[in-house]
């Protein structure tokens, strides 16, 4: 018989590690709850109608595909059978025959499930729409060190307002994220896409600005000389990417930079611009840099919020987080002193819901990394002590009628919400202590002939040894006091 | 553009539908816990090695398998590229094809998943093992009412141990449940296999056991009538069937019941008999009918335990349950006056992990169908109004200004624990008011110029249309109180 295995990239969770996720989570949804976010569960199963063409060729050669069910090869109609899947369309290879054969996938995010569904709804939705979304995703990537097949996203979107306050509130919940896990020695970096539109401007609009975004974001891994290199390869003159390290090198606090940055681009002789079409007609706003002028304003809200980790939030102009569709603020956030990639990001977006015939409808949403919360917080060891169990306390006994002079105590254990045990089987002390040891279980109550007889029981609190006897009616009590 | 949508079989849950279940989940998750039971969470790809012939014939059908990814038609190594998938194959069908291109599969059920565990995991685990589960599953089934592709279960198990003990906790869980979701009108009904054989034994051991026990299994569906045709056609004798109709018959509670049964036994002839020959080696066990002698031990725990409900436990000599694994005490429960199967079943078993070469772990275990639970309680009217949102206060402006100096009552709500929010755009109260009334808000704040100006907030109970002004200092305390 071959062993039993899990497929490459999967986990299981036992008891102690579901007791520290559901730590986690419970922190996450306690935040997005009381900022009025609500909760959404779409299936597991998704059309690959809907999946595909989403996340650019790598996801989708990355998409997870579910064999169709019954005979796959064959077409059955009114007992007239049709191949589907012919010896030619071997020879023209899998992305011929995949089509044929798989129709459904399994979700590779929460944001294209989301946009799904506020399209499929649009009609019965109340906007502005907040909702959050806590479910498993999978990928056919390459497995290794932090990255699974099957893993969790947490993510929080309002769709339906241009309320920079929503921004503001992001952070708010970064922060109360973080400091509700413990994990104090975060950087909230944020940052604005018409801030590197400007930056693009004041370069006099050399090259191409896709180019500069995707050579800006690696300037994290790749450094100066990396970027330098790359951006020359790209047609960048010299002079061009001196000048764009100025303008990125600005330095100060959050407000300092806002206004150094400004300085630089009237200095380019850079245009107030608007970055957002369809975002709003306000006209004064177009009088302004819209992104330098969202930035302040997002920081005017915390300021008004009573937001006190400024020390923590960072407006960094080099953050640039790929090509993605966000076109408003962005954001991401590191753990301070972990080897360890951002654990959260997200930013403003204008057009979600487009590709599924649903056009204009802006939003912002930001997304956790469970996993990744997992592993900083265990290299940090800042997981209080989780056993293999929730029982708080067992009941030992020698003998079956030992056993059953004990179960009314233990129901009024768990009626008074106290997890308990009677170990089921009558036994040697030792065993059953053991038990309690390797378990984790905190108090064991021991029921021998004496105690049951004098009506008491003894109680060894294991972490330290210590034991006392208690009447069997005040037990109870006394755990709960 | 095609509209989207989501698989057959499959749904979307909004936010109070997300609300509601999460109630079921943690009444069950809560009742596990405090019986002990700990969480585990299994992946969702599970490779079809594990999962293939567990779940017989119709179950490999209705396996969802997961296509390989990449280029599924080849195999690459160092190279060299060979075609897993011929034109034989097609011709062969979809049997020799299938496990070219698929060797995972999603979660069919929890057991098997669970058994693969202990086997995985037999070196590290403490034994007796209790666990819960509660995860989504998926099955190719037709879609009909009430039955889904994906679909929850929540399962508690316990291996590596005989005592009844755990049989009679599952009694007392499952009633803590029902109770504890409102469902007070239900049935237990419990059985076990060992009285099934002994009604087998009592019939003279004519015809197949198996037959037999899959004719009883139907009484619910076709009656005595369709019984009686079937076990005619399965040769069993019309004196025979008249014998087994009296023994399913006996009237009475739990004890009588046992009792008429013993006697029904002892005048057929049959031996005292041990079903399980894994089970124990205690001598004077075999000196009992055994199934009999475990429904009458539980029963006795039951009541040591202070069971109250027995006019809701129902020992049924007719419960069969089909042809599963199980070998000693069976369990099944049905919501009285709902028409929908049963919300919650299990039984012991002796050899869950035989497959996985770890043979003789006997345990015990059950099941609730989460999908079924929701039915009957909205079919009963038992949820409490949920709205569309976890949000208890709205605070309403005027104006961006307005908007802004209300900020701070807003992070005082929420530090407090208060779920709140504020309409994101200053504009017309009306607008707002609606907003709050589609989510199911139910305390909206009106911060007009007026209230800003006097300190104050006009609170209204969106219920009853009350209103009433509170000094702003004084709202959080007001709302908590």
């Amino acid at each position: 018989m071959e062993k039993p295995s899990i497929p490459q990239g999967t986990r299981d969770f036992g008891p102690a590690q579901v007791a520290r996720r559901q730590h986690i989570f419970n922190v996450i949804r306690r935040t997005f709850e009381t900022f009025g976010y609500a909760p959404l569960e779409t299936p597991t199963l998704e059309n690959l109608s809907v999946l595909t063409g989403k996340y650019g060729d790598e996801g989708d050669q990355l998409l997870f595909k579910v064999l169709n069910s019954g005979n796959f090869l064959v077409k059955e109609r009114r007992g007239e059978i049709t191949p589907l899947v012919t010896a030619d369309d071997l020879d023209a290879g899998h992305k011929a025959v995949l089509p044929k054969i798989a129709e459904k996938g399994l979700r590779y995010d929460l944001t294209v499930p989301f946009a799904r569904y506020v399209a499929m709804n649009r009609g019965t939705l109340t906007f502005p729409f907040k909702r959050y979304q806590m479910q498993p995703v999978w990928r056919a990537d390459k497995p290794q060190r932090g990255r699974y097949r099957e893993f969790y996203q947490c993510d929080a979107d309002v769709v339906g307002t241009n309320s920079l306050l929503c921004e503001a509130e992001i952070v708010l919940m970064m922060a109360q994220v973080l400091n509700g896990l413990g994990l104090d020695d975060f950087t909230i970096k944020i940052n604005h896409r018409g801030v590197l539109r400007n930056i693009y401007q004041a370069l006099g609009g050399e090259g191409k600005e896709a180019d500069l975004f995707v050579a800006i974001d690696k300037l994290d891994k790749i450094g100066r000389d990396g970027v330098t290199r790359e951006l020359l390869e790209k047609g960048f003159s010299a002079p061009t990417i001196d000048t764009l390290f100025a303008l990125l090198g600005v330095e100060g606090d959050y407000a300092e930079k806002l206004e150094r940055l400004l300085a630089g681009f009237v200095t380019a002789g850079v245009e107030p611009d608007g970055l957002r079409p369809t975002a709003t007609t306000d006209d004064e706003e177009s009088a302004y840099y819209r992104g330098l002028n969202e930035l302040a304003e997002v920081r005017d809200l915390l300021v008004a919020s009573g937001f006190k980790q400024f020390d923590r939030l960072e407006f960094d102009p080099t953050l640039a987080r790929g090509l993605s569709y966000y076109t408003g603020c962005i954001f991401e956030v590191k753990i301070n002193n972990v080897a360890m990639g951002s654990v959260s990001g997200g930013g403003r977006y204008d057009n979600l819901t487009g590709s599924f015939g649903l056009p204009g409808v802006s939003g912002v949403g930001f997304s956790f990394g469970v996993d990744r919360l997992y592993d900083c917080l265990e290299t940090l060891n800042l997981f209080t002590e989780t056993g293999e169990t929730p029982t708080r306390v067992l009941l030992t006994h020698f003998s079956a009628e030992a056993g059953r002079a004990a179960l009314p105590l233990l129901a009024e254990l768990r009626a008074a919400g106290i997890p308990a045990e009677l170990y089921p089987d009558a036994g040697k002390l030792q065993k059953q202590f053991k038990y309690a040891d390797a378990k984790g279980i905190p108090l064991v109550l021991v029921l021998g002939p004496e105690e049951l007889a004098a009506g008491v029981a003894k109680i060894k609190i294991m972490k330290t040894g210590e034991e006392k006897t208690l009447a069997l009616s005040e037990v109870v009590a006394g755990l709960t006091a």
